[in-house]
């Protein structure tokens, strides 16, 4: 099975993707970032994002999308960018018949981490250290998108591996 | 010249379409809304968002596309599905390409009724005027996101008709 996380933005949608056997056993399969031009136009960057995820859906084949829901930022504009974002996410999901699952981001702390409110650098740090994953020097700030979508990723696992297996 | 005006929301997107004459002249086309089923998923009513909007902007074939700018709900759980039903709306035109104009909310009330803190109601009481339209018994707040719709198209063509005519 191959789980897909997402953490998605205008400028940088970061994504992880895990293959898990159902029940204790996962690996990392692949992880990196979207990215989208900030001098283009709202419409263009959707676009961009939408054509870039179709193409990466096609390539993974994914088995289900999990993505984090948003509650709340301290900044409107960015709330409406970010949900635009997943407005065109969702729709690619939609488009390529892949499940789509939303998870909070204080479930996908506590599962990671073993605290809601721990903040994303520590979250990023346990990812690394799962994953043996070495910040790079560059595009630090995509790397850490990817290790949120790859914490989104192993959230769903986590929680979809609570019963006792048989 | 063809100008859709569009009132973003999950359960209904309200629509107006005026024809223009690029200065003082201008009819009413058609208006309506499109519906989403509340009981289905995000990614499905998004999807039936994008394929009706779709099929619309092929009938319609509008020249430009104008759409109200989202600042501020008081209700952060409104804001994330009004900006995800945007992005998906945005990619429609561009997969159309139809070029995109935001306005803001007051600049839409200021030009049409005068005053950009009017409440929605008394907007949409002067675009019935205008337009010599009905408030249907059924179906009220439908007619009344067409009807902003109409205001948000109406809004751009008094916008941009201020130049002087040579």
């Amino acid at each position: 099975m191959r789980i897909l996380g997402i953490d998605p933005g205008t400028a940088t949608t970061g994504y992880g993707v895990l293959n898990w056997d159902g029940s204790e056993i996962y690996s990392l399969h692949k992880f990196g970032w979207i990215e989208t031009d900030k001098m283009l136009e709202a419409n263009v960057r959707l676009n961009s994002i939408y054509r870039q995820l179709m193409a990466l859906l096609a390539e993974l084949k994914p088995d289900t999308m999990v993505m984090e829901k948003i509650f709340f930022f301290s900044n409107a504009k960015t709330i409406i960018r970010v949900s635009q974002a997943q407005g065109v996410i969702l729709l690619a999901a939609e488009h390529s018949n892949i499940p789509v699952c939303e998870l909070s981001p204080s479930e996908v702390k506590k599962i990671v981490t073993g605290n809601g409110r721990a903040k994303k650098p520590e979250m990023q740090t346990i990812i690394k250290k799962i994953f043996k994953l070495k910040t790079p020097d560059k595009k630090k700030t995509h790397f850490d998108d990817a290790a949120d979508a790859l914490a989104i990723a192993l959230c769903y696992i986590k929680k979809n591996n609570k019963e006792p297996i048989s």
